[in-house]
């Protein structure tokens, strides 16, 4: 069996029997009933996922997988590919946004070279990433498929493998990316597997303008036309309009719901490759946690299809796991509901009128 | 001088100079412009409140106000009046809402004893609380005024001298309100500020029903014909229609704006609190930071008589404050934003096509 067919087997819905211990245990918590609303159903949610009454969460990480695309050849990012490799070095010299998110909050960063069109052999070897190299970038999906269909099943594998790597010592994983121009795909993924149109799911990434927006729904309409992504296939749509570090973030999400952890998921680039997972195992949907809702427009799509509501609306369009990270505190706060305050009572306080 | 008086003059608008500075150096950080969104609004902010580039947060206290309510006679809550000393206690032994959501972010939860209709002078004389007690509960709004003008001021005062107390070796203040009863009069206060409905501003509270709903409008409706407010003085709304723990609330506000410091506001009681704060003195909302919409309905336009856009929205409902504590989690991401991305020249990573 391989790494991929052993891990969907492992991976089974939240159990209800700990929801509703959970459940029974806030609703007489020495508050008005279920006033702390979406953290007292994330609460039941982590109970669900961990099986636990007392879920543990404090050993967090935010994984960042790096990748690069062919698709920047087609101008659909203000920024150049070089920026990937550069940005990598920002992370692991700790002055980037996910650096200075994941301190609040306590997190480690790991960044994961998924494929980077760069020789990043000696970050590597120092240990101060981990290489899963696929490629030096993907193919640009607007001539063919963006990798072959055995590149997406190991760039998955890669994620899945990362996730094995850290479960021993990780409660808590959030999602992250790095890739200039992964939008583009991203919105390709979206458009593949919900058939809404590319207009309505793409966005203007790092900022581009009208024109440059126009032209980057033309080079997402002309990948999905030449690829013909089969929307109920993940492997196929990972394939043909992906990114390794997309694969990589599907991967992680697996590996996490097959060790029973929640996940939490970035933004835009995050939720694409949580929508490849899904379509994968349906059921690594109840591991899922979404952080927040980006200015991307296709990011609301995403979180319907997937039926989840973010935690935080606070128009972030970064990327790297820095929504993750904010959630985290979240996180923590609905675990501290449910083991840390005092029911009715215990606190022999008065109860409301029926 | 009085005290009072003393606060509103020590009251400036934030620095623009600071404010420009901050923003200087978020312009060229390591990321696609601004794209951290609301956190770096809220960073620019900080720095124009404090008058520094390293604005300091880590001290943090949530100063918990408590206080009953002579309205509650009328029948506007589900719950009785005995709740709010038994909740004081609750948040003395540790195992309230706030208490959970305050160790989760290292701020020290004050309880303040503002006008609780019970002897607490045990738990005032062992330090667990601090004794400010205006009275034992304010009178029946319904029938005249809840409180002296004097103890409208001698409230608000209090809720000074609790800043300056902990002023010392606090660093961010957040807001929090217990008493039985006072949705009643925060909707009365936003009504009378703002001239909006009592229908429109009034919600369920604790879990009212329709006809208790109905009810609840009708009784703060009397109370605004009975007392006549004048929309304009903060004092006689306080006076007439407010509550001790309010008045302690607005006063918190005052001192932590004299002192510079930011301050979140809570929830539905709390950003009543501040509308009375801010007819008092209008350049205190320069300090104030929206900590989250709640469920209450009136609390939307209070934010928006305000001008402040909440950061959270979770469907909390719970008062105490822990809207205020999980919001210092992203008081403290904005300054580490600030003070620990790199900017594009020290990272040496390539910037956007112009």
């Amino acid at each position: 069996m391989t790494l991929l067919q052993e891990t969907l087997q492992a991976i089974l819905p939240q159990d209800q029997e700990w929801r509703d211990q959970a459940k029974n245990r806030l609703d007489q918590l020495t508050m008005p009933h279920w006033a702390l609303g979406r953290l007292m159903d994330l609460a039941v949610d982590l109970a669900g996922m961990t099986r636990s009454m007392n879920p543990p969460v404090s050993r967090k990480a935010v994984v960042t997988m790096a990748g690069d695309h062919g698709v920047v050849a087609e101008g659909v990012s203000k920024f150049p590919s070089e920026v990937t490799p550069q940005m990598v070095g920002n992370f692991v010299n700790g002055g980037a946004g996910i650096n200075a998110l994941a301190n609040q909050v306590g997190a480690r960063v790991v960044v994961v070279d998924m494929g980077v069109a760069a020789d990043l052999s000696a970050m590597a070897k120092s240990g101060k990433i981990i290489d899963r190299k696929i490629a030096f970038g993907t193919s640009n999906m607007a001539k063919g498929p963006a990798m072959t269909r055995e590149q997406a099943v190991a760039a998955i594998e890669a994620g899945i493998d990362v996730a094995r790597l850290l479960g021993g010592e990780i409660d808590l994983f959030g999602t992250g990316d790095m890739g200039i121009g992964n939008t583009t795909p991203s919105a390709a993924i979206v458009a593949a597997i919900t058939g809404i149109s590319v207009a309505t799911v793409t966005g203007r990434g790092t900022g581009l303008d009208d024109a440059q927006l126009d032209h980057k729904v033309k080079v997402i309409e002309e990948a999905l036309k030449v690829n013909q992504p089969d929307p109920h296939d993940g492997l196929d749509v990972l394939a043909k309009v992906g990114g390794f570090e997309i694969g990589g973030i599907a991967g992680l999400i697996l590996g996490a719901a097959a060790q029973r952890k929640p996940v939490l998921i970035d933004g835009f680039i995050s939720t694409a490759g949580a929508l490849i997972a899904s379509t994968i195992a349906p059921s690594c949907r109840d591991y899922l946690i979404a952080s927040h809702r980006s200015v991307e427009q296709g990011h609301r799509i995403m979180h319907q299809h997937l039926q989840l509501e973010p935690l935080l609306d606070l128009n972030l369009r970064l990327g790297e796991g820095t929504g993750a990270a904010l959630a985290m505190n979240l996180v923590e706060a609905a675990c501290r509901i449910l083991t840390e305050v005092a029911t009715f009572e215990e606190a022999a306080v008065a109860t409301a009128d029926k």
